[in-house]
């Protein structure tokens, strides 16, 4: 298939592509967010994926993004680099996995890019919109202030499909006075959280996913639940885990003792 | 530098980079523009070209895209992998390239994604603005329109710097019945642009750049121009290469003889 036959078969799925640009309304009295993933092979996902499950997981990543900020996702696009061994079953696959996720989100395909690389590399961009001024930030967890997750942790070995917590985002807006994803591992997450709002912070237990352990849910990361703080009394949805406090911006103790914010570093890990 | 490192160095040249998503105003009672384009090592560049160059020209790309809806461009993410050969001195200068560009247009680095693979690749999306319902598409010519293009042409061998259109591409908002931007060939483009229109077209001569043949300003690419179509004596900013004709849709001719789509197609040169 040349670029035009992929750009026309992608423009059947996806009727925004095939201009210069996509164009769509802008929402009226919204913050846009955007948000943007890369997924690339040996470093995001092996051979041993399916291509379904790649393209579920690219849109999921950025979907969770907009969950941290209470937002709503509106527009993707998808810019695809496809690798030597990719043939048209595989791009299919990849395109189906992408728009199931999109389709339960009322998300639209809007556009995207296609070329070719050594190893596959997605990136793939959500434009989402929340109230103005009301979107979930890093940086207004306060002393006192409940530490809570929105799910039991275990990192990627016990957790192979990611559910963006969009609706508990939005549930969250007006209530958390901190919001993330849990990316890279509730250690060094929450360790991000504490320094954009300049506390400290005390984790007294941590949720588990079946047969994982306390060093996997702290460390290993790609859990992509939320990770919030509120006030104490008010009602949210979510496990508490511990309190904000005061102390050097993001240091971290776990039943006591210190904890090291050691997480995923995508850039440390060169497979 | 790890991730973190890194993504605290783009903070502070790109100060809404940091959160889970970057947050900006929606524009009110405007369409908003969205384009993606990758720049990847040895497909769009050779490790000839200068990181600032690179950089430059992945955001000249995109802002051409915009140009060519008469949009005004908002904000940028750029998502970057980068490849073993890859220093700080490298990315320093990419940013360089980047932000002197978005400067000039003012638009924003909003944020992006940092990540690593064998071969370099980055991903530029833009996200522009433009008046509701007013996008200038592909989809307008009239038989009897005149096709116009906003300079001379000749291919990327003689046109190393892209200087993306905006400034006409607005100006041409309620005047262009058609519009779009070369970047696979004049002959390609417009092609596309019949197709897209469900007409045909005839050149009558082609403006060239210096030392520039007619076969390369025909098919060679990158040349980043506007090429457009109005109705006899509109004024508009540009010079008359032809007139759109009825006929089979996508049919060219060039000074009477049939003249084959051939252009750049991103898929099937593979370095």
């Amino acid at each position: 298939m040349n670029e035009d036959a992929i750009v026309a078969k992608l423009r059947r799925q996806a009727p925004l592509i095939g201009d210069d640009c996509a164009i769509v309304p802008a929402p009226a009295n919204q913050d846009l967010l955007f948000t943007t993933d890369f997924s690339i092979e040996n470093v995001h996902f092996t051979s041993k994926s399916s291509a379904l499950e790649i393209g579920y997981r690219a849109v999921a990543r950025s979907l969770s993004d907009i969950a941290a900020m209470g937002g709503k996702p509106l527009y993707c696009l998808v810019s695809l680099a496809i690798a030597p061994w990719t043939d048209e079953h595989w791009i299919t696959s990849f395109y189906r996995g992408i728009n199931r996720l999109l389709r339960r989100h009322q998300t639209e395909l809007a556009g995207g890019d296609i070329s070719h690389a050594r190893q596959l590399v997605c990136d793939v961009m959500i434009c989402g919109s929340v109230g103005k001024g009301r979107a979930l930030l890093r940086s207004g967890a306060k002393p006192g202030d409940i530490i809570y997750v929105s799910g039991p942790l275990g990192g990627w070995r016990h957790k192979p499909v990611i559910v963006p917590r969009l609706d508990i985002g939005r549930r969250l807006i007006g209530k958390a006075t901190a919001c993330m994803d849990i990316s890279d591992g509730l250690a060094l997450d929450l360790h991000r959280l504490c320094l954009a709002s300049g506390v400290a912070a005390e984790i007294d237990s941590v949720p588990l996913l079946k047969r994982a352990t306390v060093a996997q849910a702290l460390h290993d990361g790609e859990d992509y639940e939320l990770l919030f703080t509120a006030p104490p009394r008010r009602r949210v949805p979510g496990i508490p885990i511990g309190a904000i406090t005061k102390g050097n911006p993001g240091t971290l103790r776990y039943r006591g003792a210190k904890l090291a914010p050691h997480g995923y570093d995508h850039l440390q890990h060169r497979h």
